[in-house]
């Protein structure tokens, strides 16, 4: 037999993820050379600060600063850009894809913003972009939609994608604690950034919805015709409701195709999901995602969502795949297609909604809110008033029955020129599948 | 450009899941070309009889009685299998195979049986055989193990992979009503076969753990040399007792590595699952696998298990893979590595154990159970004593502390020695991960 063949790797950025890649292939790659039949090298790393201490041994030799040098080194066959963000990545990545290489990427953001660009590059130039890490981490998602459930057509995805958001209100649930307090310990602990708005408001579940949405339908969603919202005005008062009507709060992405107008639908907002759902289960730094394909009928998926060796199985099974096809001759990979799919705009939204509202305790303020609620279209299901935490003043917890989302805006639009609505009303959409 | 190629496709066996794959084939067949840069074309299949009348419309040109006709036709390129059974269905993989074709099955029974002898065939003459269809249904289980987490290795696999006895197991739970009257209904509205023994008994699932042990493990484990029960003395006293000590009972298979003695454990029984477990809620014919690996951690995966649909959309994605692989010039595929992974024999299993046993309600009775059950090494975490449907007779319940098979085995060996137990006890296994 002919000696196998050697597949130089190269990892930019050596920072959690990248040490997790470096430190499992370098553990599992008797295995994985046995099973794909080449010898696997990790060539090269690029890092920031080379005298910085890592708890995996790189021999000085292999490490440069320069990311470039890496993604461009002729040597290197398959270049992981595990930086992160879309300056210096994006360029990485370019870099690599234009000389044709092979790149893995855990990236969401830069694979949001840019993917159009980046699909071309790889496809001009023969090269391949892969990206399993980038949503839902060590959950192999991004193989299930485009190739595990390719008889498919997807009109309802949906799913817990941010492990910081999770973890925050489930330990908000569990221990009865505030928003500031749980996210201050999650800081401490280490499971949400020092910066962390990008999670909490929404935007990272935002990119990793849009990935998914490319994969589903073909079609790039920008993160700005969304509708974004994050957890941050989530309290005790509404977990409780929500718990007592049967109900948990999640952080959800929401995918969903009209197949008769052909319209796709794309949200990230705190929703209200039955305990009856899997999803509504699915606790701590989990993900989980479900997809309801026209012929699979629901599929769910669960697992965790980030840190170094979830996002490193991902990382290292795209190696595996890459390696595959540089063994075979480099053909393309079959892409989704790109349909034609109107995006729909958010305010034809339908859902039920919940909405906390402080009011003034006088009399006749119930039936102003009921007043305004029917003259914008929106029909009450359930409300409670329950004591607030201001003088003179009660919380009012409403749900309505089916709306849409410009008649609970125009609700709101009315609630905010009551003098007796005292700030802004906080609005949830309430899951129905 | 140049005009795409055409694959042939041939299907032996239009039963239901054979005009499934048609049906849904025919549905999304342009959108399967425009990915896949082919024109499918559903060459040829072969019925029992010409004359039946089927809700898929063949024409009668395609059809033919002759399934070795269908895999021998020098025009297909891909066999679908979907005549199941070991006879007719083994000569045509084979058959097929020897002519370096590549065969799509959904036959856990074939394979489970003659799976080295399968995979031999392909490798020789260049071909592939796929079987994403064999093990719960539409959920892309196969290739999550072979392909998204090959990162991995795996100490802990279990699942609920028989939608029949979910099927019956949850309605049991739900309705209050007996094993036959749930299993009688199950047939009259097509969820049990006919004959309902390779389901119940345990053999379908014991199937099935045969084909993830050895895509887990690369080892073959024949169905005789695991510990399989089925579900068909599961009663309302079992299930009442499971809900109020927070179990819900599941058959699973469950399929355990031991890395520091390589050992390979491969099981099948009826199994209190607690409650906090994600699979304790899959319910109906659902199915649902937790999957373990080293690097990822547990990850979990639910849907459909069976049915026309769910096994079509696994199929179809099969063909898919296949294309990708005849386009590229059909090279090998990364085969699990074989390994050496001796398999433990069942008496060295250890779990906490639930037993159910009727007595003769005498005096010191309890005290005969207790000793015997001392005398064995088994030690009782919980006993309760209930009205038994036998006259002068009581049915005791009780739950061990961890012990192992080999010591249950001699308790029950010495309670068929007591008089005073009437008929055979029930031993179920209690999960702990």
């Amino acid at each position: 037999m002919s000696q196998p063949s050697v597949i130089n790797i190269g990892i930019c950025g050596l920072g959690t993820v990248g040490q997790g890649v470096w430190k499992h292939l370098a553990r599992s790659r008797a295995a994985l050379e046995s099973r794909l039949g080449v010898r696997l090298k990790l060539h090269r790393a690029s890092v920031r600060d080379l005298r910085k201490a890592r708890a995996v041994r790189v021999p000085a030799s292999r490490l440069t600063t320069d990311p470039l040098a890496v993604a461009t080194d002729p040597a290197v066959q398959i270049v992981c850009e595990l930086i992160g963000g879309t300056g210096v990545a994006r360029e990485v990545t370019l870099a690599a894809l234009r000389l044709g290489k092979t790149v893995v990427s855990a990236n969401k953001a830069l694979l949001c913003a840019h993917g159009p660009e980046i699909f071309a590059a790889a496809r001009k130039n023969g090269g391949h972009f892969f990206f399993e890490a980038s949503v839902a981490g060590g959950i192999p998602i991004i193989k299930a939609l485009r190739e595990g459930l390719v008889a498919n057509r997807f009109g309802l995805i949906y799913g817990i994608l941010n492990g910081t958001c999770n973890y925050i209100l489930t330990r908000m649930e569990r221990e009865g604690l505030g928003y500031a307090e749980i996210l201050a310990d999650a800081k401490r602990l280490g499971y949400a950034e020092a910066d962390e708005s990008l999670d909490v408001e929404g935007w990272d579940t935002a990119h990793k919805a849009g990935i998914l949405a490319f994969l589903a339908h073909g079609a790039w969603v920008p993160t700005r015709a969304m509708l974004v919202e994050g957890i941050t005005r989530i309290t005790q008062t509404d977990l409780q409701f929500a718990r007592e009507h049967g109900f948990a709060i999640k952080l959800l992405a929401v995918i969903t195709r009209d197949f008769a107008s052909d319209e796709l639908f794309v949200r990230v907002h705190p929703t209200l999901l039955p305990l009856s759902k899997v999803l509504a289960n699915v606790n701590d730094v989990y993900n989980g995602i479900s997809v309801t394909g026209d012929v699979v009928g629901e599929t769910t998926y669960i697992g965790r969502g980030a840190g170094q060796d979830a996002t490193a199985s991902a990382v290292i099974s795209d190696i595996a795949d890459a390696v595959i096809l540089l063994n075979r001759g480099n053909s393309p990979l079959p892409a989704p297609v790109a349909q034609r799919c109107p995006l729909a705009p958010p305010e034809r939204i339908r859902s039920r909604y919940y909405l906390r509202l402080d009011v003034r305790d006088r009399p006749g303020v119930l039936a102003q809110i009921a007043t305004a609620t029917a003259r914008a279209g929106v029909s009450i299901a359930d409300m409670v008033q329950r004591p607030s935490k201001h003088r003179n003043a009660a919380t009012l917890l409403l749900t309505t029955h089916e709306s849409n989302e410009q008649a609970i805006r125009a609700t709101l639009a009315r609630f905010r020129r009551l003098s007796n609505v005292l700030g802004e009303p906080l609005l949830l959409r309430i899951f129905a599948s």
